[in-house]
């Protein structure tokens, strides 16, 4: 089983996922609070279907694998190969009927990333990455990702999901860096990442992501140029306080900044 | 010249500034800074290419209407009809490659928004209203917009386009309403409308607009059985501050928790 093969296992991933969850977006829901502390964290029947058929074709193929998914938890493997699945990555999107929901389908090989897919079916676009390359395909066509050069904060575009991620210090630390940058954009979830590494956005700045929500997108961010650590330097696969920029020295004085 | 033949008329210009806009998104564009007090306010070639031929067009139909544009300013007509357009509502989100941008296009008849479409050429949909009626295509399919019931604060789902349009006073009257609502999203831009005419959202409180970023949106919020005002309970076609709820109860609630 070559990396090319697995592209085209996890394009078929991505197409069924998008055929089980397209019939529930902009239908009438009913959502089901699953927060232990009272925090809202919407699931949808969309989101729990489509990461089981995600499992049964993984465990199909690949019964050695480990997986991690959002909703149905953690399946041991042989430690070594493990997917990690975000079916609805941006649940609050999905249920205000924005389009800027994905699903997300990372494989990690020895605690590495190594190939991600964040697709958009109801856009009709996916973004796709293994490390080394990265690429998108939408109406039919592909196109290579290259992000953009940007080394200084003050010519940055900025992206997060919401600035209510950040509490405490890393609500002052993030306020050093939107203060310090050219626009920031809110309500992006994992299309950030993606649009990243199409070289449309310089720097995303998160905190309190897990491994489903950031797993998936380290590849097509480094296959596109960029670089995407926790706020410490630390590897991005466990999630956590999350920094990706396009221009590794961008990357480099927003951990400066963070770190205040 | 009927309502009904000024429908197709609207959708001929969602048509051709659509053309005109698409080969612009996600291209690298050199985006010009237009704003007077160093404020952040991208306009995009895209921007000023579509205005104009939607400004041709009408022009060219009906010579004694007035039209209001973001780009191209001020035409005087008849005092009676009067077209307002935002080329591309969610500069922002087009030049960070969001596919959340839409293309406004508002016609008003003595003060009252009577027909409006918001037009996202990417995702290929288009929603419409007329002030009694409101509907969406997509995908050749078009179907009718109605709001959803919600009667309380504490079930709404909130959307605006980001917490940093709120200042001083108003920036308190925000946090009033976002501490009692259900969830609250950033990032939506016109959207946040078109998505509660449909069903998806409750509530849309926001700052600083102007007409051409809420003319188009209100005869669409209407016609799905919504309500939309300023926040004094005033008409919403001159902007500023706008709330929009897709229940008249919500609406009334939001009024009074905005004003303290």
């Amino acid at each position: 089983m070559t990396l090319i093969a697995l592209d085209s296992f996890v394009e078929q991933l991505a197409d069924a996922s998008g055929q089980v969850i397209l019939p529930f977006f902009r239908a009438r829901l009913d959502v089901m609070d699953k927060g232990a502390h009272g925090h809202f964290d919407p699931v949808t029947e969309a989101d729990r279907a489509a990461e089981l058929i995600i499992r049964q074709r993984i465990q199909a193929m690949f019964p050695t694998h480990g997986i991690r998914g959002e909703e149905h938890g953690t399946h041991a493997g042989d430690g070594i190969h493990e997917w990690i699945i975000d079916p609805i990555d941006g649940t609050r999107a999905f249920v205000c009927g924005l389009p800027t929901w994905g699903t997300l389908i990372g494989f990690a090989k020895n605690g590495r990333a190594v190939l991600g897919a964040m697709n958009q079916p109801y856009v009709g676009e996916r973004f796709m990455g293994d490390g080394a390359r990265a690429w998108m395909t939408h109406a039919g066509t592909t196109r290579k990702l290259v992000t953009r050069p940007c080394a200084h904060l003050a010519d940055a575009a900025l992206a997060t999901t919401s600035p209510r991620l950040f509490t405490g210090k890393d609500a002052d630390a993030f306020a050093r860096i939107e203060s310090g940058v050219r626009h920031c954009r809110f309500g992006t979830d994992c299309y950030a990442y993606a649009l990243l590494a199409a070289g449309q956005i310089d720097l995303v700045v998160e905190a309190g992501l897990q491994s489903y929500d950031i797993a998936a997108l380290i590849p097509i961010i480094e296959g596109a140029g960029g670089v995407v650590t926790t706020w410490d330097g630390g590897n991005a696969l466990e999630g956590g306080r999350i920094v990706a920029a396009g221009d590794a020295r961008l990357h480099a004085a927003a951990l400066e900044r963070l770190q205040g």
